[in-house]
């Protein structure tokens, strides 16, 4: 009865070699290298559009003369409940955040739950009651959901996958292609708490002061800086990867250099302490309240005095900016003069970390 | 930092008596009463909104002046390459039908992939290959994505989340408070293929003819359908649960009677044949390429000759009407005359099937 065309697989070689890897590592996941060499050989080529193309963190299109903004993820963090957070909080917020860092207004979100089979139904009311609340917070409606589940040892207690629609104001226009050179680069606070806050679960580490995850819906703390300034050019949060891959992603995508000052990025001492334990870079650790912001060099002053008014942006401080050489790269001068190309993040040095 | 409420779970007890479970069940997946249970009582409330509360395919609201249909669909099947279509088509499908029956254009789709680490890349490619034709003969695009890697055994190869985004022209209105005594059910073609045809690959049966999946986009046959009448009043893709929950969904939440009679619905010999052999009935066979549609008497021959002209309603017949009597619940006339209560699924009779 299908009378639609169908896929003829032969004609169609894969596009990464066999010599490559010829299957899923679970380092395609951590959001380093990996992860964008097989979304751009795999995936973006498949289904070429411009809103795809952008990679950003969310698809930007107009309907009917508003423009929208849509994203989506799937939560597959282990364990479920960390310090700071659960995965349902952490669904909700991740998914707000995506669209705030298009510059839209995140409205109205889905939720497509995967369980399994086994999962106590106590765990999963305290999800569903962090995600009421976070979803509160965050001033947004959960208006669909899905609900599958799978059998035994198919699973691994639940996976969450939230997808959001938001609304781009008028003269709001958040894209790479609008950094410039001498663009400053903020951050709202402390970088490293979620993924540490995970990894110490994890690993059984005992701090002197637990380490919470710093999971928040930032669309306020946006609608603040958007207020102070247009000339905010990009927003991204610095999840899976940490800040020296957003960074890349950005150095990339503009074709510009980038350079971070070493002693203006925030990392606590408990935190390197336990980057120290773990043998973990702070830079490539995953956040889940924080962004990064390019600001014109005249706003940067305005925009930072508008984040510190805001609860999740009192610790913002300028990490460095846009420069017009070494393009694609981002380079991080030190503490003792120095200088060093960071990379993008390369191997699974954290996987499921949200 | 995070300066949000927090939850006091000590103040919620779960909505469901330890005495019913404690823990999530393979039934709850299933599509029948124990999903139901689950979400109208851990889901919906928490989250009340109207939107969530019309238990609809997908949601409907207004943005700028425009209503919008938004829909989300998690997809577990197993195997994930079965008779007639696999897991990729399956989510696009999915996800434009879903749209569709809120009468709404699908226009765009996301992606997110939790893979099980050690998936074979040709597999993955097949897949992504298989989306691509998918979202080609649907007409909708892929706009944004996300991919997740899991801990081998922490998964199940791939699980695919899909939601969509999609426009309800003007004067469009399909919802279950249209439902009138009198309306006519059409269904496009015969029932069960999608569930038998990934029961018969998982039970290692073969029969003389393969029963392959209906996995089919119905957003072109819906266009044409209420391009005949803007009488039809509710249109509902038979999913999980088959036919006969989704009847018996529609008689609760119009608060009206429903008959069906047994001769007139389209099960072809080998999907009862093999239902036979599985100790199944076809009423409750998950399709995927098929919908239920509520129309009024008057214009339910107009829209039978519209979906006759369309490749994916060839086999359009009507099957049954709304009554006002025995509210809420769904009656089967039999062929040799007799009548039965036709309930909603109960239990887990067919896990995973999309």
């Amino acid at each position: 009865m299908n009378e639609n065309e169908t896929v003829d697989f032969a004609g169609f070689a894969c596009p990464i070699p066999k010599s490559d890897y010829t299957n899923v590592l679970l380092a395609h996941g951590s959001g380093g290298k990996l992860t964008h060499d097989l979304i751009g050989k795999m995936f973006v080529p498949q289904f070429r559009n411009e809103m795809l193309e952008q990679l950003h963190d969310g698809a930007v299109f107009s309907v009917g003369g508003n423009r929208l903004a849509f994203s989506t993820d799937s939560y597959v963090v282990n364990p479920v409940f960390f310090p700071g957070g659960d995965i349902g909080e952490l669904a909700i917020n991740g998914t707000v955040n995506d669209l705030a860092m298009c510059g839209a207004r995140p409205l109205y979100l889905s939720a497509g739950f995967i369980i399994e089979e086994g999962l106590a139904l106590d765990d999963l009311w305290k999800i569903v009651l962090s995600m009421q609340q976070a979803a509160k917070n965050a001033g947004v409606l959960l208006v669909t959901g899905d609900t599958k589940v799978v059998d035994r040892g198919k699973g691994d207690k639940i996976f969450i996958n939230t997808s959001g629609i938001g609304v781009v104001d008028a003269g709001i226009d958040i894209s790479p292609g609008r950094i410039k050179a001498g663009d400053r680069i903020i951050v709202n606070g402390d970088i490293g708490l979620h993924g540490i806050a995970v990894m110490s679960v994890r690993q059984g580490l005992e701090f002197e002061t637990e380490i919470r995850s710093d999971t928040a819906p930032l669309n306020g703390l946006v609608a603040e800086m958007l207020e102070a300034s247009r000339e905010i050019h990009v927003l991204r949060d610095p999840t899976r990867g940490g800040v020296a891959t957003t960074l890349n992603e950005l150095a990339g995508q503009s074709g510009l250099g980038i350079v971070i000052n070493e002693e203006s990025i925030p990392v606590r001492d408990d935190v390197k302490g336990a980057c120290e334990i773990l043998g973990l870079d702070p830079l490539y650790i995953a956040n889940e309240g924080k962004l990064l912001a390019f600001v014109s060099a005249g706003d940067a002053g305005k925009v930072l005095q508008a984040m510190r008014r805001h609860p999740f942006g009192k610790g913002a401080v300028e990490i460095g900016e846009v420069v017009d050489s070494h393009k694609g790269t981002v380079v991080m001068k030190s503490k003792i003069g120095g200088t060093r190309v960071v990379d993008m993040l390369t191997g699974e040095q954290l996987p499921r970390i949200c």
